[in-house]
Formats: structure tokens, C-alpha cells, sequence
């Protein structure tokens, strides 16, 4: 689209980086009178000037975040509060947009682009990854709780996270723990990798059986182990929080003692997990951490001079809370 | 605040009705050749003029409607969604604002008005009535599930719902029908009304106790019950289906039969209720047309000539969903 030669052509051209050259352009300190005069010639070379229209644009700024989101989802409501403190921190205001059956996610994105939102967070989209490079070549954008390639991403460790909950199992003396897999869910593939590379290390047999990410899912797959024909494990380690209620409400109801004759864990410490009469076991999604690092990402595209720098993969450890549902075998 | 002469006080001198006026001056058909020239006189009488800020103002359309809501929430997810189903009838579209611990509702409606929408649905908000009126006097606002005098409200009908809710149990010959409260939540005090109004039609004696709007209190409820000094009721009746799964909960991890020995009953029919291991009886708001309620009357302060009409109250009758925590008393 853009036949003018842009800081990348130039950088090309004088052999240096792109950031070397905005210096220069910017008569920004950190270059040599040298490479200065190297940067300008090359400038000159191939016919580059400042775009006046973008920097006018530039400097035409709503400082407007948007955000995409689930409604309904406690873990996304969590993440967009975070997103709200961490946007008061930079001195942007947010605007939200939801994903829901008469509102999907390509228009989710099109009514904050329309809105005039600089930058979008895009929490646990399901849109092809071509699609999200394409939308990122225009609107700086980054994804939370899904790897994206080509795209700024911020999530959890879910190999760690789900590693953290076997070792936690095995610890207790558990030799037979049931993963609830979260099939094609985003972190799904990285949980299940988890887990089963930690089974192995401890020498154990990894069983994957289908799971969910809904109190449904998680009764189904429980009611399923209960009519299997075969005894029950030790241990049930579910893909999410409402899985593993799903799984508790069967169990309890099926007079089977959780944490007696089965230990019961889950993914998030979403709210409910940490009621008195549910008291989950499970691992930690550090949600503010996630938040604040999508919002810098962005930030830092849009104030800094980094618009153009390499995508990230932006990581956050997250932590075990054992709670009640786990225990020693009996 | 407006001193130069409005439609109003034309209407007013003229005798008028404030809708013939307006009529009269857009020369659109319904008045006759009478009337017409007694309303310019009157017109001309007390020196009104159109204001034109006011008429390009109107021009300057951005179809935008805000929605502030609590995230987490599922009631509030599924008026979203009716929101934008509705909003889509209308050539609107919405931008939505979340109430979170790090954004009040202040913000979230200034948040709203400050990224130009042209009016604002509150769901279920916790500001007090002046506050809502104030902000009504300069943007159209709709109120839903809450009654507020001198704003457009849409709600369900709360009070019939919980004398269904009674009238259901009665029918199946419960005479001992505990109903926890939701304090000061919207609607609260018309669903205790409906119940207590309900009992006393029905001859029997209204017990009250403090309930509560999520699971955590329902299960204190619950166990308050357990604990109590006499003999469980033979159903309880909740204020909305979270606090009906806390007790539940509860109940079931008591061993108490649900509802062989106690029947349950919520409000609301959230996607929870219906689980088949949940499987609550309920009542059941009818959302998309709380949502379609809501957005058309918006839509008709902002493209009718109904602006200034009178604020109403538009009431959406709920329906009994009688499922299987609900039975004859053993």
C-alpha cells in the first residue's frame, strides 16, 4: 500500500537500524556525526521525508484503549479491571466492546477501531492468527492468554502452571491424576503439554481425558469417570476453575469425599474457587501483572518509537494455591 | 439554565400541546391552518426562535449508545447481548463502559458521555436517584432493572415474579416458604413485597432472613438455616439464582435431599440454572425484551420528537420455569 519510502527503506539503505535512523530523523541524541551524515545521505538517496499527514496523525491522539472481551467471563471481568487501573497508570482511557452470540469478535474489533481506539488488547481471541497479523499491521494490538506468532502476546506460563499442579499432586503421594483436557481453548494445548511432560518426569502415566472450560463440561466428564468401568483416580486435575466445580458438584452429589477419595484442582483462582464451601485448590493467573504488561506493551508502541519493534511474547510465571480439595490419598 | 423561549413555553402561551408545536414549526402535516398560525403568533408573542446550535447539534449524530454494566456478571452478559441485537435493529452502535473495583460508576458514565454517545443504558445501577435524574436533564439515559422516579426505567416485573415463585410452591402444598432477602440490591424490595404480599394471601406466615446476591452469601444463608434452632422450612425461595446455588451447595454437602426434603427456588434463570445436575426451578427474566425495551425508548428520545416526554417506567413480566429442585413436600 505505501509506495513512499518509509525509516525501514532508509534503514535498508544505509545499512542500520530502523531505530538508528529515527534518531537521526529526530535529532535525537544517541548517534555519531557520522552515521548522521550517512543516515541523511541515504535519506536523500532514495527521496525519503517525514510524512506530514502521519505525524499530523500522530498527534491528533484520543488516548483510547480498546478491549475486547467475553462477557460474562469472571476471569476476563478480573483482566479488564486490570486493564482499567493500568490504563489510569499511563493516562489512557479505555473502551470496552463485547464478544456474545449477536456480537461476534471481527465486529467486536471493527466498533473500537471505528471508536477511534489507538491500540486493542484482545483478550483470549479466537480469530485466526493471519487475521490478527493483518489487524496488527494497522492498529497495535496485543493478545492476552493466547500465543499469537507475529503478534505482541502477554499470558500466562500455562507448561509451568500445569507442571506446578502435577508436582503439587505428586508431592501429596498421588499416582493417578486425571488431566480434563480444555481441548482447542487458548492455553489449552500449553496445559496439556504441562502436564504431560510432568507425568512422564515423575514417571507416572499421563491420562488425558475430555474436559471443557464450563461447570457443564467439568459435570460431564465427571459423571463420565463415574460410569467408567475402572476405579476412579486418586486425583482430577481440570483445564479451568469451572471445569473443576462441574467435576466437585458431581462428585459431592455421587457421595464421593473430595479430598478422601479424590483430590480435585483447578486452573485461574477465579472468585468462586476461594468460597469457604468450595475452598479449590488451583493455580493462579497473576491477572493485574498480565493486565499492566498488555497495557505498557501497547503504550509503548504508541508513545515510544517503537511502533515498529519486533513482536513480543510477554510471559508471567503463575503461582500454586492449594486450598482444601487436595489432599494425601487415603 | 435555558433562558431564551423553548417549544415549551410556546406550547404553553398557545394553549397547545408541546408536540402540536413542534408540528407547527417543522410545517410537517397534522395540525390545521388554525392552529398553525395561532401557534406562530403565540411564537412570535414570546419571541421564541429555533436554536440552531441546537438543531446542528442534533445533526452531529455519532449513533453511538453506551451501556455501563458489571463485568462478571451473567444477568448483565445477556443484556449485552440484547443490546447490541437491539441496537443492530435500530442503526445504532454500542460502546460499552465496565463498573470494576478500579472503575466506579461515575467513570464509567463519563467515560461514555466524554467518547460522544448520545445516550446511555445503566444496568442495574447503584447511583442515587438525583445523581441519575441530573444525568438524565443532559443525556438520554434508560435505567434497567432498577425503578427510578423521574428516569426511563425497564425492569421486570419483580413483584409479580417472586408471588409466582410463592403461588408455584403453595400449589405443590409447601406451607413453611423462607425467603432470603437481597437487601438493597434493584429490585430487592419489590421481589419482598411480591413475597410477603403473596404468603399473606395464601394464609400462611412470611419468614425473611438475610440473603443475598451471590453464592458465597446464599451459603451463608444456608448454613444460618442448618444452624438455626428448629426445623429446616420445606422450601427456601432466593433472591436470584447465585444465592440459590450457594444454598444448594450447602444443602447438598449436608445431605439434606434437594428437594425431597427442602425445595429450592431462584430468580433470574441464568445459564447456571439450568445445568442438568443443577437443574433449578426459577423465575425467569425475559432479557432480550428488557434489552429491546430499553434501546428503543433511547432510540425514540433521540430520532423522535420526544425528547423532553415524560419519563416512564416500562415493566416486563417474568415467567415461572419450574425444574427439578422444586417438588410435593415429602
Amino acid at each position: 500500500m505505501q509506495s513512499r519510502p518509509t525509516l525501514e527503506d532508509v534503514a535498508r539503505h544505509a545499512g542500520v537500524s530502523r531505530a538508528l535512523v529515527s534518531i537521526v530523523m529526530r535529532d535525537a541524541p544517541g548517534a555519531s556525526e557520522e552515521t548522521r551524515a550517512r543516515v541523511r545521505r541515504a535519506a536523500d538517496d532514495i527521496g525519503y521525508r517525514p510524512d506530514p499527514r502521519a505525524r499530523r496523525l500522530r498527534q491528533l491522539r484520543t488516548k483510547l484503549l480498546g478491549v475486547t472481551f467475553a462477557a460474562g467471563q469472571e476471569f476476563h471481568a478480573e483482566l479488564i479491571d486490570g486493564v482499567y487501573a493500568a490504563a489510569d497508570d499511563f493516562g489512557y482511557e479505555v473502551v470496552l466492546s463485547g464478544v456474545t452470540p449477536h456480537h461476534d469478535e471481527r465486529r467486536a474489533v471493527r466498533a473500537l477501531v471505528d471508536d477511534r481506539c489507538e491500540a486493542v488488547v484482545l483478550i483470549g481471541p479466537d480469530l485466526p492468527t493471519a487475521e490478527l497479523e493483518a489487524l496488527a499491521a494497522t492498529t497495535p494490538v496485543v493478545v492476552v492468554a493466547r500465543k499469537v506468532r507475529g503478534v505482541d502476546a502477554v499470558r500466562s506460563d500455562d507448561t509451568a502452571g500445569a507442571a506446578m499442579a502435577v508436582d503439587h499432586l505428586y508431592g501429596l503421594g498421588h499416582r493417578r491424576i486425571t488431566y480434563l483436557d480444555g481441548g482447542r481453548a487458548p492455553g489449552a494445548a500449553e496445559r496439556r503439554r504441562g502436564y504431560t511432560r510432568a507425568m512422564r518426569a515423575a514417571g507416572l502415566h499421563a491420562e488425558v481425558r475430555p474436559g471443557g472450560l464450563t461447570e457443564r463440561e467439568g459435570a460431564t466428564a465427571a459423571a463420565a469417570l463415574l460410569a467408567a468401568d475402572q476405579p476412579l483416580p486418586s486425583a482430577v486435575f481440570a483445564f479451568n476453575d469451572r471445569c473443576a466445580l462441574g467435576v466437585l458438584d458431581v462428585l459431592v452429589r455421587a457421595r464421593i469425599a473430595v479430598p478422601d477419595q479424590v483430590s480435585v484442582m483447578g486452573f485461574d483462582d477465579s472468585p468462586l474457587a476461594s468460597l469457604a464451601h468450595i475452598d479449590l485448590s488451583t493455580i493462579r493467573q497473576e491477572i493485574p501483572q498480565l493486565a499492566h504488561a498488555a497495557v505498557s506493551r501497547l503504550v509503548s508502541r504508541l508513545d515510544n518509537d517503537d511502533g515498529d519493534a519486533q513482536p513480543t511474547d510477554i510471559v508471567v510465571p503463575p503461582t500454586l494455591v492449594a486450598r482444601g480439595t487436595t489432599a494425601v490419598p487415603a
